[in-house]
């Protein structure tokens, strides 16, 4: 490659450059087996210590408390929608949902097939912001559970904190969240992630359960979604995803070596906010979302004027910005800075986007 | 890597060398876009295409007619054991379910999940051998569909023919069948495939349903389960096994080269014939499986002791022949011949099996 290429898609998203280097020298010939750890069988000594170490390394980064489960399965965030409500909803089968936009909304819709949800407005970009919109729900103390997504992908719109939801468990979609700064596993019930943004290729999905929870699944519940019988098997009662779980492993490496969760913070932080302030100093960019609920990992921005977006996303891709057009939902642009995105690829957006400007403008 | 090395593993098994190759020298520049297939988003027109031509690959050498969808898909083949019954039982809810192993017995436990299963025997290694067993089933006309497993992975036992169902839709698990040999689409209603076998990588299943059976699902069906939601949305109602689906179709492309399935077809006998030759031959080794219910793809063999089954699978693999260990419902050794591997590694198998019966014989 003759130059540096930035990649800042919402998933699947980029890996760490790192982590690419080593996948693609052992991919043939894995710790001198003379086979890709695409090939091992799932059941063999080789493959289980890869399995068991990437989930002892998560565990580590997350400090994920000794009363949970972490599983590693298939379906992908949607797949979990589904999950989550098969196996906590419970006897009285009744759940409230914040909604927060897209991701949350998708959720209801699979939360209904199970049991009575309702749903609460999280979605405020204007008044005096999601805190504020928080101390007015109305939660059911009877609920199953609470459940909302703390980062909208689509939306580019992001909880920075935790809502209390007292005794009733709290439930996250961390898809777009997961290892980008540290996290109090204990505050929640269970937190799920599609792995296609902040942990690896797409085709894998994490769960992270509270070990009390795991008893109330409903009876048709399919297999690979019980998550206590996945528990019981190490997540290995079909099959497992194996090289998507391998490359998780490689990422949480990195993270270690990189300084873990609490330098993920700080670098997300300030990525976000290098791009946030330029937009919001210029006449040409802009960002609606309220300023207390903008998101650190997707950063949609506008154009002053649509027409200009084509000749944006093509004088991006030519100097190496891939992946910045918008959602279809809202338009524009959209700039995901997972932890893979060094702050490098942020400065040269922002470089590109002045230009632009300045010929456009 | 100094030696040739066979990898016999069940699954996930060994991919074609041309395939990893490829997907090596590409990995982290996929056709001079300077990313990963993997950090592609899947609604981009880069993956998109990768997508569309491993269906069209796939539609080509199984010759599947214009009137069935194919679906790439999460899960595994466990996971399409509840899929086919939320999708395919319908009204009346009852299915007929032919057990033959670990396989079709593990299915019955999903579909009775959702519905009424009868349980037909299929299961026979003595006697007249699978057809005259299957000439006495009284199967039933106003059941949903028949269920079966064409080849058992475990127990080494395959069908070498269709069962006939009359009007009643025929679906298969055809995990460890599919692709080694031609298949003529149009006697299934539902053909369905684990990839870690004859396709690519572990993640991704393979789904080929005929269109008129698309409209019946449970309304309780999770969405990534729904076949007519999947169909419609070109399998990506969420973000799809992109780097499995893209080595599948790798696989696709070697296949077509290597002759297509006739060649397969003829290749993998032969690579059977060879080993069961030998074990029949043999006063050191055996095979119990009805001579008509022989699998092509997995070859269980026992040895005359077990006590040498130890330093057996330790001399195989100090010569390059892995994951030899038989499924432990099984005992013994089990030898897995999927299309990737060559009459040589069969060869060597033998070569070595012959060596090792007169040192310990």
């Amino acid at each position: 490659m003759d130059k540096m290429v930035y990649n800042f898609s919402a998933g699947p998203a980029m890996l760490p450059v790192e982590v690419m280097q080593q996948a693609q020298a052992e991919f043939r010939d894995f710790n001198g087996l003379g086979v890709s750890v695409m090939e091992l069988s799932h059941r063999g000594a080789d493959y289980m210590a890869v399995a068991a170490q990437a989930e002892q390394d998560l565990r580590d980064l997350l400090q994920v408390p000794d009363n949970y489960k972490v599983l590693f399965l298939q379906g992908g965030g949607r797949g979990q929608f589904a999950a989550v409500a098969l196996n906590l909803m419970g006897k009285n089968a009744k759940a409230d949902y914040i909604v927060t936009g897209q991701w949350s909304q998708s959720a209801v819709a699979e939360a209904e097939k199970v049991g009575q949800v309702r749903v609460l407005d999280g979605f405020e970009t204007t008044g005096n912001g999601p805190r504020a919109l928080a101390d007015r729900w109305d939660l059911d103390p009877t609920a199953a559970y609470v459940h909302y997504c703390p980062n909208e992908t689509v939306e580019g719109i992001e909880y920075h904190f935790v809502p209390d939801t007292g005794e009733v468990p709290l439930i996250a979609d961390m898809s777009s969240t997961i290892l980008s700064r540290p996290i109090d596993v204990s505050k929640f019930g269970l937190i799920y992630a599609g792995a296609q943004k902040n942990i690896g290729p797409s085709g894998l999905a994490v769960v992270i359960v509270r070990e009390d929870l795991l008893q109330q699944a409903c009876p048709h519940t399919p297999a690979i979604m019980d998550y206590a019988a996945m528990a019981k098997a190490d997540s290995m009662l079909n099959t497992p995803p194996t090289y998507a779980w391998y490359l998780a492993g490689l990422v949480f490496k990195w993270l270690k070596r990189e300084g873990g969760l609490e330098a993920m913070g700080e670098r997300n932080k300030a990525k976000a906010e290098l791009l946030y302030n330029y937009v919001d100093a210029s006449d040409f960019y802009s960002n609606n979302v309220h300023p207390q609920a903008r998101s650190w990992m997707n950063i949609p921005f506008q154009l002053k004027d649509d027409a200009l977006n084509d000749a944006f996303l093509k004088e991006a891709k030519a100097e190496g910005l891939l992946a910045l057009k918008g959602h279809r939902i809202v338009g524009g642009m959209r700039a995901s800075l997972y932890n893979a995105m060094p702050i490098e690829g942020v400065q040269a957006l922002v470089a590109f986007m002045d230009r632009f400007a300045k010929q456009h403008g």
